[in-house]
């Protein structure tokens, strides 16, 4: 049994544009992936907005405008009105604020009939509180948003178990193993990455392929089908890293984007092969985990050796 | 500061191979790497013999043989005394057996003055305990040897910390991610891969992206210089995977063999490109090791998750 799947890639959003601007935009992509029979849409993350943390905002009603307090909002609805329509299940990446005030760099997971069934909040935050002096702009989620705080949940979906991680995530390869270990066959995520780095600009001719090895490692290592969706182009003067892709538990790349622009790209995937994989390498019977304390273990003081 | 190293690439080894044919090509490897000023040799996985886990053999002299119950013995003392001559130090997998007659698949890390400064044994066996009907050949790691019971050490040594892993160690990211939680800035290993499945031989093409893949990944993932030594070529039926490679902590590929027989593959590496990926990841300033407790934690029953 085959499964249709898309990255929804996001061109551009500019800082001026709103929720009005953009929900149609990703409306759009969804009536594309209903005339490809695809049942379901990743879109990337902080999908509603532009990437905001390359500014430094102060508290205020700017820095509000970035969040939603509640979702679905009056301004999205209609987004998952037409996936209810078309019935076509997603990803969405947004910036949530919680009843309480506290913010997170989130995603949820929509099953076709428009109910949210899964939440995740983005574990591995990058970049600083602080501006860095002297570089062509800024990456301040930390002073935006809350670690995370409900780990890596897998969920019944699509004919399997599906994951979520976000962004900076997927350099980590705990978030895919947690997730393969509780059985995930497809792990789905969205990134705003910048395809040049303002503070090691030496490493720019490897940005694609930093965001490709580990993902590719990740699903052959884990057994696990990964779609990524990207926010691509040039976005209010930075250049944000397009290659949105959907890689096979094989590790091959089996779909990806060609456009820095708003595309749909979609692949028919077989979910049984990530499990075939996670036999071959014998993913619950060959760990050995006594030697991997190491990896749970609290950040060792300094020169200490876990 | 650089360090010249290399992998020392070695072609098939015959089932009616001695040591006394065996060494000479380690010392004329040693050689080469010599008049190439070279400094580290990294030799493979069970460098000494052929591959005899492809066969059952039942307990008894021609098992035995396999094996080493002494190192440096009589036999591989010739190897000890070149590289201390030579100023050389060196990695080499080998069979051992311990005093109690417990048998590992181990390494060992020598100093260029032939001092034993490190010991490995190999924790992700791979392969079955007994034989699979109907293939070509088998894979009996797990009759032949016990899992590794050191953990995943690294000393200082050659101007860094250094860590050791065998052959199908690679494909678990635990392996790196240990290391590098504990500073390594390199890991040696060795393998012997064939380069067709006997039990799946859909697979045989993505074989050498399966060995680099999750090793570029992890490289640049935890800040880490890799070399991994093949035993290559078509020994006793076998086509094993050669590929031998020197990787960067970009993930990058910097040095690779081309050939299936006994080959020296050299670069000079700057150890300090590790400490710098680590500091760009935030490894451990970013790392969440409170999402990770599923890595460590035991192997949940069927059907549990962890």
């Amino acid at each position: 049994m085959t499964l249709a799947i898309a990255a929804a890639q996001l061109g551009p959003i500019a800082r001026t544009d709103t929720r009005a601007d953009v929900v149609p935009r990703l409306i759009a992509l969804l009536e594309q992936a209903h005339a490809q029979a695809v049942a379901f849409v990743v879109f990337p993350e902080m999908a509603l907005t532009t990437f905001f943390p390359r500014w430094l905002i102060e508290p205020g009603p700017e820095l509000d405008s970035w969040f939603e307090t509640s979702m679905p909002s009056a301004a999205t609805q209609p987004l998952f009105d037409a996936a209810r329509r078309l019935g076509i299940g997603f990803y969405l990446g947004y910036c949530e604020k919680t009843p309480e005030g506290v913010p997170y760099n989130s995603s949820i997971l929509v099953a076709p009939d428009g109910a949210i069934i899964g939440r995740y909040r983005k574990i591995h935050v990058p970049g600083t509180s602080e501006p860095i002096p002297g570089i062509p702009f800024q990456h301040l989620e930390k002073r935006y948003f809350r670690d995370g705080d409900l780990g890596f949940p897998v969920w019944d979906a699509l004919g399997g178990r599906v994951g979520m991680a976000i962004c900076n995530d997927r350099r980590w390869p705990e978030t895919f193993r947690v997730m393969a270990l509780r059985h995930a066959d497809l792990v789905v995520l969205g990134y705003n990455s910048p395809a040049q780095l303002p503070d090691w600009p030496d490493q720019n001719e490897h940005r694609a392929f930093h965001h490709l090895a580990p993902m590719q490692a990740a699903a052959y290592q884990n057994g696990l089908w990964i779609v990524a969706a990207a926010k691509a182009g040039r976005e209010e003067g930075v250049d944000m890293l397009a290659h949105s892709c959907i890689v096979a538990p094989t590790g091959s790349i089996v779909a990806q984007s060609y456009t820095f622009g708003d595309e749909l790209v979609s692949a028919r995937i077989d979910l049984a092969l990530a499990g075939y994989f996670k036999s071959f390498h014998g993913l619950f019977t060959n760990r050995r985990p006594a030697h991997y304390a190491a990896i749970a273990a609290p950040t060792p003081r300094e020169g200490a050796v876990p």
